[in-house]
């Protein structure tokens, strides 16, 4: 052990979390901290007992003071790094022969605070935090031996990157290519937005959409809180009559109309909305709409526990609403990313929203993170992805 | 409505579960009863208001007095059932296709005490309730009709259907077959057993089973609770190097072997093993045997709430153990039947044994019951399935 690198030493009657394999130590777990150190620095991490737990980096401005990197007592060099990674993508099975998939995910990879999405040539890379983003050279260094890329586009931004002390980027830092880039999942065409959320495509859905997809033919489908349209061009993609994307945002909305165009779906097959989703769920039922295929997948409605309550309320709304203007027998594909609502919370409100709108809710599918979003049992926050489609029938039958 | 058919006034203030779409109506719940009937018979069940709520049969030797098949004032009669028949089999969407599926999932599918699996041209049937077998010849008929089977076997056997005053009966009940009924699912050949479990084979496992044929190239395996082999033909016919059966039952071992002869399996890819899994579990430990895979799949731990806690530990147990003989990256496939522990409490349970493991437990599908095995949210006891594949890997890394 090198004796230059400082020591963190917890307190005496924590919980076993971080032992149990949870790579967090929060402030007020560290008993004391021995030898100098700078923020973003790799330190060691000891027990009460001065056994050896494992190697991290530290940040003294976050909660999080420091996030464990590994269990032994490594060097965290190019070596190490590389075998990380090369660890994730054999974790990834088959998925790792697509033409788009995540790369790393961060504390499910043993590689805390990075994201790295791969999009045909190019990468999109996040460094959360600061020690990843003291690492970012060599992170780089071996991206560009593995992928041989064309393009590594950086979007480090939002309020938690501030929290680390970080400066906010967003640009190419390899090489370079388009605002948009292309990009396959299930054989369509898609657009990852470099100008757009996170790393400008959200990859997590890929085996939800596809399952959709299986019910789409020749149905009237209804994509709320669309994005870009990944569900509703699997809708498209699996031959459904007609597809109404709905956003908020008109940047999303027109990229999900060049990615239609993209594909060959028929204009006539598409409606493309810039539009509150909630307000657009009610007033289709005023208006008596009824769709065989509605899909929600909102944004996340609570970042932490003291808004869950308002996440419920949330969830209950837009799923009773949708329940509504269903036709008999009729589909909903009910997505949550809020972290803070569990598998079985989320299915709990599902339940209620059913009761409420007087239906008959039959589970077609369960889905959930696919295996390039890996989940960890040891490490919680790593799940947050449900995903349902109900069959809605009437209780009159 | 009939003047003839009794009358069920429920109580005034009861629980809104029947009113919520639930099926059954307990023998405490129920005010009084206005007319004759015999048990068996159908009745009309009102609330205490006199509204009208639904059609069911009557069983006074049931807790379960009355279960509805209706929520409309309609005669149960061919065109009922035929309807109902007809509409489970659209609810399957292409499941209906395969050789192999259950047709009739009980009340999940407004047929409250029938089971119907069809095994290519034979059909095998459980009449579990005493109303349900009443109704025996017409459901018969329709049957008939709609599937031009070459034979119908019948099922009706264990203490449920004696608490219900019904005969046990086990044979064919319309053309003949032979014992051991050859089917396909997922390619590979099967046989279902006239005289093993329930129905004869287990249906239920067919899209977890494929998704773990997904990982068995080249990986030594050992199914536990295997019965007549489904998880193991599977990870075989993924070209599995070998696969340990384990199971009490000498005869669902030797159909199993009869299986893997079917499918041309050679001899030295297989072990089958009649024994107590978790003793066999206990022992590959000791002799330190280790696996790429292990399957779980054992009958049910609990048939009732008061059994829960033996449930639990029973679970954590064969988990806890069969991390243990895993290799390094190891996929542990565990599922669990006990309708009474839900999927967030058999997930607690896998957390717990990953921790007492000490290795890192990755979530690598979480599948559940197949479209042929509805779930539906207004009737939780139609859920009962789950199914996780984990990677198992060492802390120290």
């Amino acid at each position: 052990m090198d004796r230059r690198v400082a020591k963190v030493i917890l307190k005496r009657d924590i919980k076993r979390r971080v032992l149990n394999g949870h790579p967090w130590v929060y402030d007020n777990e560290i008993e004391r901290i021995e030898g100098n150190f700078e923020d973003g620095d790799i330190v060691y991490v000891h027990s009460f007992a001065n056994q050896f737990i494992g190697i991290g980096y530290i940040n003294t401005k976050s909660k999080i003071t420091v996030r464990l990197l590994s269990r032994k007592s490594v060097e965290i060099n190019r070596e190490f790094i590389m075998n990380r990674i090369l660890d994730a993508i054999k974790n990834r099975y088959s998925i790792a022969k697509e033409n788009a998939y995540r790369v790393i995910f961060g504390e499910a990879d043993g590689l805390p605070g990075l994201i790295v999405d791969k999009f045909d040539k190019y990468l999109s890379v996040q460094f959360n935090t600061l020690g990843i983003n003291k690492l970012k050279n060599t992170i780089l260094d071996v991206l560009i031996e593995i992928f041989s890329p064309t393009g590594i586009h950086e979007r480090t931004e939002g309020s938690a990157v501030k929290k680390e002390g970080l400066e906010e980027f967003s640009g190419w830092i390899y090489g370079s290519g388009p605002e948009l880039i292309p990009f396959e999942i299930n054989g369509i065409k898609f657009l990852a937005d470099t100008k757009g959320q996170k790393t400008g495509a959200f990859l997590d859905q890929r085996e939800n959409a596809r399952k959709l997809r299986d019910f789409a033919q020749n149905k009237v489908c209804l994509d709320c809180f669309s994005y870009t349209g990944n569900f509703g061009m699997h809708l498209l993609s699996g031959g459904a009559k007609h597809v109404t994307f709905v956003d908020y945002s008109d940047r999303a909305i027109e990229i999900a109309r060049q990615i239609a165009k993209l594909n060959g779906f028929d204009e006539s097959r598409t409606e493309f909305v810039v539009g509150n989703a909630f307000d657009y769920l009610k007033n289709a039922y005023v208006k008596t709409k009824k769709y065989d295929v509605v899909v929600l997948d909102p944004p996340s409605f609570a970042k932490s526990a003291s808004s869950r309550d308002a996440a419920f309320k949330g969830y209950k709304e837009i799923n009773y609403r949708s329940m509504r203007i269903l036709k008999d027998d009729g589909l909903l594909a009910t997505a949550s990313c809020t972290q803070v609502v569990s598998q079985s919370e989320f299915e709990s409100i599902l339940v209620d929203a059913a009761i409420d709108a007087k239906v008959f809710a039959r589970l077609i599918y369960r889905g959930g993170q696919p295996i390039d979003h890996p989940q960890v049992y040891n490490i919680l926050e790593t799940m947050y992805l449900k995903f349902l489609i109900l069959q809605i029938s009437s209780l009159d039958k």
